[in-house]
C-alpha cells in the first residue's frame, strides 16, 4: 500500500526528503529548530509496531539527526519524542533546545505563542536540513 | 565508574528494579501511568552518546515497556520522550494515555495540577511494573 502522509502533519509542516525509512519534515515553527521524522508505513500508531529491521533504521535514522542538528545549531539540548495524541500516524519530533530558547526549560509544546516561517526563513531552514538528508549514509 | 541517579530523578520517583541496561523509576504522579528509563551509564546526555550495544539495550527495554504497558494498562495511546532540559542525566518518559485522561490530547507535561500517589496506589503501582521487569527477558 502507498504511503500517505497525514493531512495536519503535510499541513504544519515543509517537505525536506527521504530517508531510507522515514520521511523528513520540517516543522512551520520558526522558534525551535525542529523536524518530524514519519516513518513511511501504513497504519502503524506504536513504535513497538516496527519489525526489526525497521526498529534499526528508525534508530539509526533518529540518532542520525539528533546527532547532525545538534552538530549544526550547536544545541544546548535536543529533545525527542513520539506522541501521537493528536495525529495517529507515527511520527517523532526531533527538536534543537537552547537554554535561551521560548519555552526552555519547558517542553516546546508548553509554550502558547509558535510562529509560523517567513518565506526567507523557510528557505534557509530547508536547504540546511536538506543537507543532512543527503549527507545521510 | 559507579553509577549514580540524578537526586531530582530519585527525589520524584520510586525503584522499580533494573533491566540489562536501564534501571526504572515510576514517576510518582498518579495522573498517568508514567515511568522513566535511565540508562545506568555515566555522564550522558544524548542518546546519540551511547554506544551501538548500549543502543541496542535501549530500544530493546523501551520497546519492551512501550508494548508491555500499553497491554497492562490497555492505553489507547503511548508516549516516549527524552528531553532533560530540566534534568541533564539522560532519562526517557514511558507514558500511558487515554482518551479521558487529564491532559489528553496534550503532552502530560501541559497539564498544571499532578498528583502524588497515596502510599496504597504507590504499593499496587510498583507491583505491577515491577512484575514487568521481572518478566524482562
Amino acid at each position: 500500500m502507498e504511503f500517505k502522509l497525514d493531512k495536519r502533519l503535510s499541513d504544519d509542516t515543509y517537505l525536506i526528503g527521504d530517508l531510507p525509512l522515514c520521511r523528513v519534515l520540517l516543522m512551520d515553527v520558526s522558534n525551535f529548530p525542529w523536524v518530524i521524522l514519519v516513518p513511511r508505513l501504513q497504519d502503524k500508531t506504536e513504535l513497538f509496531q516496527l519489525s526489526t529491521s525497521e526498529q534499526t533504521d528508525y534508530q539509526k535514522e533518529t540518532n542520525y539527526f539528533l546527532e547532525s542538528m545538534s552538530t549544526l545549531y550547536n544545541s544546548h539540548k535536543m529533545n525527542i519524542a513520539s506522541l501521537g495524541n493528536l495525529v495517529s500516524q507515527l511520527h517523532t519530533h526531533v527538536i534543537v533546545r537552547f537554554r535561551y530558547d521560548d519555552a526552555w526549560p519547558n517542553p516546546v509544546w508548553s509554550y502558547p505563542s509558535m510562529s509560523r516561517y517567513n518565506e526567507m526563513e523557510s528557505n534557509m531552514e530547508i536547504d540546511k536540513i536538506r543537507k543532512l538528508v543527503d549527507d545521510y549514509i
